[in-house]
C-alpha cells in the first residue's frame, strides 16, 4: 500500500532543452513515475515546456498535451519555470540556456560534459551569487552517482586521487580488443554496428571525452578550476593486438584512465591507456561499463561501477538532480541560503593549483616492432640507462617472423617526462617497425 | 589558496554518545579537518560535550579542553546542542539517546545498525513528526556512502534488488578459505589475530550482522518497514574446504550475502553464502571490503564497493551526514519543511509487504561427504526427482578416502523451500560422514 504525504504535494515545473535520447528517457520517466514522486516525496514534477528544433519530425504523441513546444530559443528562456534541464548537449545554445536559467534564479540541471568542463566553475560562481541549484550528475558517467558521492558522501575527507574509466566506448573496444583478439579497427567497426561508438568516434578513441569528465571531478575532488586543455592527454588508436598479448603475459588489462592525483601542492592529471595489474579493481571493468575510484585519506579507496551511458541509466541521474533541486527549492522557500550544495565549494570560488611536473613517476611498459638484428638492445637499453631507468623485465615472445619482431621492456618508477623523452630518441632508430610505444603501469 | 566563504560560519554544536573507535576517529576529523570545513563550507563544528562511561580511564588530553566531558546520560541529554551523534552501539541506551535527540528537535546521526534495523521505521517517523534530521549512513557498510546513494541517487527508479557482501569479518575469513586452503577455524583464527573478528565472533559468522544491515537497506530500497527477524539467516560456519575446492571447479567464489530482491508485490529476503559465478563483480571483493549493488529498473546495476569498518572510513560516512545536517539546518531554517530528506519517505510512512514464498528460485549447489557404497547416487537422485528438482551436473573429483568421499550435485533453479525439503530428507541418510550442504547459486 503506497503511503500518501499529509502535506499537498509541492509543485515544481520543468522546462527541458533538447528531445534526445536522454532527453525522451527523462520524458519518460516523469510521465511514468510522475505518480509515485508525488505520493512518496510530495513532489509534483509538471512538464511545462519542451524546446526542441526538431520536434516537429519527432513522434511526441505520447508526450502529455499539456506541454508546449517550441524551436525558438528565446520563447523557451521567456518561459516561465523552476529549473530548467539542458540537454541539447554542445557549446551552443547549451551555454546560453545554463547562464539564463541561473541568471533568471532557476534551478538548473544538465548532462552536458562539454561545457560543464570548460565553463563549470563559472557556472558554480554564478549558482553561488544567485541563489540557484545547479546539478550536474549525469555530465559524468551516466548513470553512476559519482558527483553526488564526491560532493556530499566523502567530501570530509582529503581526497588524495580519482582515477575512473570514463568513456564506455574506448571501454567496449579495449574489451573486445583483449577477450577477442580483434585489432583496432575491427573493434571499432563492432562498436558501431552495435551503436557504442559514433559515425566519427574521434571524440572518445581521442581520450577526448574522458578528459572533460576527468576535469569536472578534478575541479569537484581537489577544489580547484582544471581546464581540459591543461590535462595531457592519449587515446587509445596506438594500441596493436600484441599489446594485449603481452599484457596478459604481464597478468595485467589495458584500460583508458582519467586519473588525478595530488602531489603534495602538485596535481597530477592525466588521460591515457594504461596497464592495469589484473589485482586492481578497475581490471575488472569491462565492456560499455564504467568505473570511479576515489581515495581519501582517511576513507580508503571507494570504487563505484556501472553503466557510463545510455537513455536510461543517464536519465535517472538528471532526474535525481531535478527531484533533488525540487527538495531543495521546497525545504529552502523563504529562507536566506548558502546555495551551491552540489559544488563542492559552498562560496563558488576555487583555488589556483600547479598542475604536476616533477612529481608524476610510474612504472612503464614499452613495446618495440623491429627488424631483428645484432645489437638492437643494447642500442635501447644505452638510452635509458643515459636517463638513468631502470629496467625490470625484457620480455620477447616467440615469434616467427624476425622482420616484424615484438618484445617489450618495462621500467621501474621513472619520470613520465624522461620516459617521454626515451621512447622520442627510440622512435629515431632505422630498426623500428612501428614506432616504440610507452604505457604507464598501475601496480598498487 | 583556499577561498574563504563571504558570509560568517554557521555554527553548529556537536553532542557525541561514545569515545570508542569510531568516536575518536569523529573527533581526529573534526579537530583536523575543522578549519577546512569553516573555510570550504562555511560551517564551523563545536564539540560541546562527550558522553563516555569510562573517559577517565582514556587519554582525553589531545581532545579540545573546552568539551564538557559526562559519565551521566540524564546531564547528556540535558546538554544545549544542534545535533546528537549516538556512538556507543548496541540497544541501551542508544535508542533512548536517539528517541529523545529526535524529540528534542535536534538532529541525529547514528552508526549503530542494532538500532537502525529494529527501530529505524519508528524513528524515520518520529524524525518526519518533529522536523529533524536523521543519518545513518555509517550503519550499513561503514565507509561506503550507500545509504546516499539510494535515498539520493537511484531514488527516481524503481528499485528492483539489492545485494551485497555486508560483513567484512566474513569476507575475509572465506577469501582466506578460498586462497589460503585454510579450515573455518584456522581462518577464524587468523581474523582474530589481526583485529578483523571478535573474541566472541558469534553475531559476525552467524549472518546476523549481515542481516541487520539488510534490513536497513531494503527498508529504504523498497519503503517497506522489515524486521531483521523476518530476514531467513544462515552464516558460514558450516563450510568446509572441500566446499573452497568444488567452487573453483564450478568457477565460481563462496560469499556471504544479503539479498533483497522484489518479485512482483513480493519481497525476497535472504541472507546466505552464496555460490557465486566470477563473471560477476561481486566475486571479486575481497578480504574485509564490502560492496553493494544496487538494480534499478532503468538504471540497470550499480555497484559500490570499499572499506566496511575501522576508524577512518566509519568516521568519514559520520562526518557527512553531521555537515550535511548542518547544511540542512542552516538552508532551512526558519522554513517550515517536510523533512525525512535522509528516508527514503517523506512522510515517514511504510508499506506493508508479503514476504517472499513461492517465487523465490535459485540453482543450487548441493555438497556430500559419504563412506562410499553402490547406490548412493540412486538414493540422492530418486530424493531430487520426486520433488521434480531437476540435476545439472553431478562432480566428483579424484578422492583417495573413499570412506569420507566428497561430491557435489547442482540443480536447476528449484524453489528454496523444495530444495530444503530435498536436504532434510538427505540429511536422513545413514551414509553421510558430515551433513548434507546445499548453498543457492548466482549465475546472471
Amino acid at each position: 500500500m503506497p503511503s500518501t504525504s499529509q502535506n499537498s504535494p509541492f509543485e515544481f515545473r520543468v522546462a527541458l532543452a533538447g528531445l534526445g535520447t536522454v532527453g525522451q528517457g527523462v520524458v519518460r520517466l516523469l510521465q511514468e513515475e510522475g505518480p509515485r514522486y508525488r505520493e512518496r516525496f510530495g513532489i509534483d514534477l509538471q512538464l511545462v515546456s519542451i524546446l526542441d528544433r526538431s520536434y516537429q519530425q519527432k513522434d511526441t504523441s505520447w508526450i502529455s498535451s499539456s506541454v508546449t513546444w517550441t524551436e525558438s530559443l528565446e520563447d523557451f528562456l521567456g518561459t516561465p519555470s523552476d529549473i530548467v534541464v539542458e540537454l541539447i548537449g554542445g557549446m551552443d545554445p547549451a551555454d546560453q540556456i545554463i547562464r539564463t536559467g541561473l541568471e533568471q534564479g532557476k534551478s538548473v540541471v544538465t548532462a552536458n560534459k562539454l561545457v560543464m568542463a570548460r565553463c563549470g566553475t563559472e557556472y558554480l560562481k554564478l549558482a553561488a551569487r544567485k541563489n540557484s541549484y545547479l546539478g550536474f550528475e549525469a555530465s559524468v558517467a551516466g548513470g553512476i552517482p559519482i558527483i553526488r558521492l564526491v560532493s556530499h558522501s566523502i567530501f570530509p575527507d582529503r581526497v588524495s586521487q580519482v582515477r575512473g574509466i570514463l568513456n564506455g566506448t574506448c571501454n567496449f573496444i579495449l574489451s573486445e580488443m583483449a577477450d577477442g583478439g580483434r585489432d583496432y579497427q575491427d573493434a571499432l567497426t563492432q562498436a558501431q554496428s552495435l551503436g557504442y561508438a559514433e559515425v566519427d568516434p574521434a571524440l572518445d578513441v581521442s581520450g577526448g571525452d574522458a578528459r572533460d569528465k576527468l576535469a569536472i571531478l578534478s575541479t569537484l575532488c581537489f577544489h580547484t578550476g582544471i581546464g581540459p586543455d591543461e590535462i595531457p592527454t592519449r587515446g587509445i588508436t596506438e594500441l596493436v593486438p600484441v599489446d594485449f598479448l603481452y599484457a596478459r603475459k604481464l597478468d595485467s588489462t589495458i584500460k583508458l584512465l582519467g586519473v588525478a592525483a595530488r602531489k603534495g601542492e602538485n596535481l597530477c592529471l592525466r588521460v591515457s591507456p594504461f596497464l592495469i595489474d589484473n589485482q586492481l579493481p578497475l581490471s575488472k571493468i569491462s565492456g560499455v561499463l564504467n568505473a570511479v575510484e576515489v581515495t581519501g585519506a582517511t576513507v580508503g579507496s571507494v570504487l563505484i561501477s556501472g553503466k557510463g551511458a545510455g537513455e536510461g541509466p543517464t536519465a535517472v541521474s538528471v532526474m535525481a538532480d531535478i527531484l533533488n533541486a525540487a527538495r531543495w527549492k521546497r525545504d529552502t522557500s523563504g529562507a536566506q541560503v548558502a546555495p551551491g550544495m552540489e559544488c563542492g565549494s559552498e562560496s563558488g570560488q576555487f583555488d589556483q593549483m600547479v598542475s604536476c611536473g616533477e612529481d608524476e613517476r610510474y612504472p612503464f611498459y614499452v613495446r618495440f616492432i623491429v627488424k631483428d638484428r645484432p645489437g638492437i638492445t643494447a642500442t635501447l637499453t644505452h638510452i635509458l640507462a643515459e636517463r638513468e631507468i631502470n629496467i625490470d623485465l625484457v620480455l620477447q615472445e616467440r615469434w616467427s617472423d624476425r622482420s616484424n619482431l615484438p618484445f617489450v621492456i618495462t621500467v621501474e618508477p621513472t619520470l613520465y617526462s624522461s620516459m617521454q623523452e626515451a621512447v622520442a630518441e627510440m622512435k629515431k632508430l632505422d630498426f623500428n617497425r612501428v614506432e616504440p610505444f610507452a604505457l604507464p603501469m598501475l601496480k598498487e
